[in-house]
């Protein structure tokens, strides 16, 4: 990670915002959205998803977007995958970093990819297997995604020693860096310390890990926060909460960037990120949206009197 | 506090949520969302505000809703009076708590007062006194609330070091415990993480301490939780989060009650609170509001699949 920054906010707006809503951004609109929020100082956005076209309409120009991000100095380009045939057209469109991910929940990676947990693992294996044959770690960084890691919609509880397994399999296998995903927003802050704790304890403090929250029941910044406190030092989010669940209409996305930002930036940790240029990023992103809701409270109520963003002690 | 909680949530909707709207609730209808809260489990509920009725004509009926209120068994029942009349017309009307707010911010306390801080504590010093010729602290609890603890919409930053001065002035002059407020939604988890754990350093661990969040920006409930880790084990929320700021259209007001004790039971911490029973509350409370909106993830999302309420270990 960059010296001058304290906590990476990695932007997924793009991918998980815009497949979780019905209105299909054009291209154009998308890599907008994306050169302003890096103008902003967002150095890392997952720009799409490699899954077929029929399944996510939204996602069918992600090629076409991470080639055109690609072109944007200084920016990690992610994209995510759930198979080898995605992660091969990922790597081939030229991410430079590509999250595959799988569900630690076999009845939710069986309903997503119709796949076992153990299927996935393998299906891993293969994209590091193809990835070395096609120019090695120097072609694209993978991310061991992990799905439902607090809870699951199908099954309930997730546990923890499910986690670790998967994590492990995941880094033996050949992960970059892993992201802890609370999918379906069941988490609570004393479970995400406590499970970051156990995996720092399991993998070491060396690998880098992201943390991905959903706000679905309030509690994404609470648990963003907790995530910090074990040490987590990556957060996944999406600008103006875009997003949202299918199941629960008007329940918010992930946790919302400029929320986030503004969050760390007041806890005195520097995301390098300025807040204005990000709300400029919102408003272009806003002008594409047919009435999906957005969400996020700074975007409504403005940074407090006296605000000062964090500097460099 | 009773053994079977660990933490005491206190509802402060009839207040702070009613006294932030346009629509003015009858009586009756205050008097069975008060019961129905009641019954669900919550044990402490700010039923009104002593000001002058030309003031917040919402109040007006707080000695009517104080006396039907006391009728609900095992309910302590609290008002808040920002001076001496209206301290003495709460225990007149019979109030088991008063809590007595003065603005840390003096900028603050002139604007909503007329007073200086040193008046505001002036003021303390008489309400307890009154209190003392009329029965003592048998006949009502004295809160000494602290508002724009953490930051002022006037003037800004509020230093740590003048909320420890007036906590320790209020504590001398009687208060029986504290209540420190971010009145205008300004306070990050690294700020209220320290601020509580400088107080409790300032007056020791056995004064009673409650926090009052706003959602203002989002961070209500990762608020409450750097709160509840500095060893705070009282907070305030409001019902559907009634309330918000009058300069910031469609921002939440306090944190929202049914979130707050979700996340608390998910952490393994007993509110005594039905989570059930506390939405037919917020039914209630929300029949009689007109087109003010409401907040709150869980009433919308319902709490996670085999999600089990805290229990006795």
């Amino acid at each position: 990670m960059r010296a001058d920054i304290d906590v990476l906010v990695h932007e997924v707006g793009p991918r998980d915002g815009l497949q979780s809503i019905a209105t299909i951004f054009p291209t154009a609109a998308k890599l907008a959205w994306i050169r302003k929020e890096a103008q902003a100082g967002v150095t890392e956005i997952q720009v799409g998803s490699f899954v077929p076209a029929k399944l996510l309409p939204q996602m069918a120009d992600s090629a076409e977007v991470v080639r055109g991000a690609k072109q944007i100095p200084g920016l990690q380009v992610s994209a995510l995958a759930p198979n080898l045939r995605g992660a091969e057209n990922a790597m081939t469109a030229g991410a430079d970093q590509i999250e595959v991910v799988l569900s630690v929940s076999e009845a939710h990676n069986q309903s997503n990819v119709r796949r076992s947990v153990a299927q996935s693992l393998e299906d891993f294996s293969r994209i590091v297997a193809w990835r070395e044959s096609h120019g090695g770690a120097a072609r694209a960084r993978l991310t061991g995604g992990m799905a439902t890691a607090f809870g699951c919609t199908i099954s309930g509880p997730v546990k923890v020693a499910e986690v670790m397994r998967v994590a492990e399999e995941l880094l033996k296998r050949g992960a970059n860096q892993l992201s802890v995903a609370d999918t379906v927003g069941y988490a609570n802050p004393r479970q995400v310390k406590a499970l970051f704790q156990e995996l720092y304890r399991t993998v070491g403090t060396e690998v880098e890990i992201g943390a991905h929250f959903h706000d679905t029941r309030g509690l994404g910044l609470a648990n963003a926060c907790a995530a910090l406190e074990a040490g987590v030092r990556k957060l996944d989010a999406s600008l103006g909460g875009l997003g949202g669940c299918p199941y629960a209409p008007g329940a918010s996305g992930n946790i919302v960037t400029e929320d986030l930002v503004f969050m760390l930036e007041a806890m005195g940790l520097r995301t390098g990120i300025d807040m204005d240029i990000l709300l400029e990023a919102r408003d272009i992103m806003c002008r594409h949206l047919k009435g999906e809701p957005t969400h996020g409270a700074i975007a409504r109520a403005g940074v407090p009197k006296g605000f000062s963003p964090a500097t460099v002690n």
